[in-house]
């Protein structure tokens, strides 16, 4: 436990991935897709013994106001920051900072999540948690980095530079790599997935982001007293997320290697690696393949790499190749038959 | 219209290959497959001017009474047989033969339909049964023969020798040939698909009966009077084909050409022939795919010969390859997971 370090989790994230599971009124970390409650419960679970409800912000979209409350019971109203419209980790990350910094937390530590990652062992996570802590003690913007076990194309990654004080330097970043660029990093042992967990002190980042974003930062001022920014405010803030905002230009950027396992889960085929499954299966010639059936039987004969969901009154089956198109699949059923999605 | 041709609908089956929208309780003759009607009604339907209800005979098991009888509310009850258990079509076939015999109508025609394939035009159809009638006045028993339009393996053959007054002479059977030899069928011009449809008059089958099925001939003396067969007398037939145990045998077998077009709709996959396809889909980089999810949408991306049923609380999705194997998985349900079948 380090009494001075809070938790922003970010939850407004409208993901289409998980269609037809997941849908506009319920996105993908209101879910609960690996067992054992949702992944925005599963987030705050682990951070049991570290940090307390009262040390906890979740920023999320207005329309899911309900949701989260209903969903953390626990969260005191006033941890509750809601935004108008989605804007980019860059605006979130400011505002929560703000508040915190309103609050006459400039000096603590702040934690910033993701709520929708597969996380395991809790306890690596804590200690990983620990580890960035020091870092950020120290003045720096330190991230997470997983060591990759695949040469995966859809991560960005983090290439370790020197070593620091129980840390590494970044010394460059690299959004998803095309395969080859992936391979050679798996080989070559320097580069990390970018985990998307930040740790630093609260002046820090918001001294960082005056320097490299001070439109975002102007924009910020009057907002560090509200927990529900108002539209026209909130609609004036650049929209960029965090790495390509500040951490790529920031010079003292940290990484602690991750003391667990990670996934981002961010389809359907990542829902295998997971393990996860709903609802019973019997696969006959069939291997790889991800069923979500809550309730009922699947039988799959002859399938290889395949995705089955059944929820919301549709049946979506999709080979892997097709997962990235699921989103637009998703966009033009908006328009067409929003009742669908 | 004849006034001396009786039909015989044959709708004991208890097909397992379109599970799981068929089941145990309602196998396929009695599921609206094709639109506008179960396959039973379609079956009937395809009758109208030729063969009024009260010349049509039903032969079902006793499990489907209720259900023919609302599909069919105008079958008179005494037309309805009822077997204790399944027996093949020479049990079915002589039953329904002694029951018309017993009412003194022996010198009458019958025609042996199944319950379950897709037919098109009507008109055709019964164009056919007339001509079938010809060949069966002077003495023949008479088959219809499907012209191929592929080299499918899965069906039986007729070869067509020489030819009589208006009907092909029949010089041998055929069942399901390897591929090699469909090609050869289909390119050679003289083999048929056996549609399982016969013409007769109810005294030549059943003097064919008395030669080539003795023991049968023999075990359907007091059968005659009953429309429900004790299981004590049933059980004791034999078993077997009427293609096998008499077609094959006897001499004087003609065959008329179809003038519709046939589909035994034997499983999934083959339903897309027919153009069949239930509730909403969007199918995207897809092709060659079956669709059952009645009031749903169902969604395939990246999927060739593949079927997608959504039924009784099971999601069957299944590549072309594996559409024979139904039986085998249903079968293992069947007694592993009865509820389910």
């Amino acid at each position: 436990m380090r009494r001075d370090l809070h938790a922003v989790i970010m939850a407004g994230g409208r993901g289409t991935r998980f269609w037809p599971a997941s849908t506009r009124s319920r996105p993908k970390q209101f879910m609960d897709l690996l067992g054992a409650g949702t992944l925005l419960q599963n987030t705050v679970a682990r951070l049991e013994g570290l940090c307390p409800m009262e040390r906890i912000l979740v920023v999320t979209g207005r329309d899911f106001e309900r949701e989260v409350m209903s969903q953390l019971p626990g969260l005191p109203v006033e941890n509750l920051l809601l935004e108008p419209m989605p804007m980019n980790t860059s605006a979130c990350i400011g505002w929560a900072a703000s508040v915190l910094a309103d609050r006459g937390l400039s000096g603590d530590l702040m934690a910033v999540l993701p709520s929708d990652h597969a996380v395991s062992p809790p306890e690596g996570f804590r200690e990983t948690l620990l580890d960035a802590c020091r870092a950020a003690d120290a003045g720096w913007l330190c991230t997470v980095g997983v060591k990759p076990d695949r040469p995966a194309t859809g991560y960005g990654y983090l290439e370790a530079g020197g070593t620091g004080d129980g840390f590494m330097v970044v010394s460059s970043f690299r959004e998803k790599p095309d395969s080859e660029t992936a391979e050679a990093f798996l080989a070559g042992g320097r580069h990390y997935w970018n985990a998307g967990i930040f740790v630093w002190r609260v002046e820090t980042i918001l001294d960082e982001i005056r320097r490299h974003l001070p439109e975002l930062s102007d924009g910020l001022k009057n907002l560090g007293r509200t927990t529900k920014a108002s539209t026209g405010l909130y609609a004036r803030l650049p929209s960029i997320s965090i790495d390509y905002g500040v951490m790529e230009k920031a010079s003292r950027v940290a990484m602690v290697p991750a003391r667990f396992s990670w996934d981002d889960v961010g389809d359907w085929p990542a829902l295998r690696r997971s393990g996860a499954c709903r609802g019973e299966a019997l696969l006959i010639g069939s291997s790889d393949c991800t069923v979500w059936n809550p309730g009922g039987l699947t039988v799959l004969m002859g399938l290889e790499r395949v995705s089955v969901v059944n929820s919301n009154g549709v049946v979506l089956v999709m080979s892997d190749d097709y997962a990235q198109k699921l989103r637009d699949v998703v966009t033009g059923l908006e328009r067409d038959r929003p009742e669908l999605v």
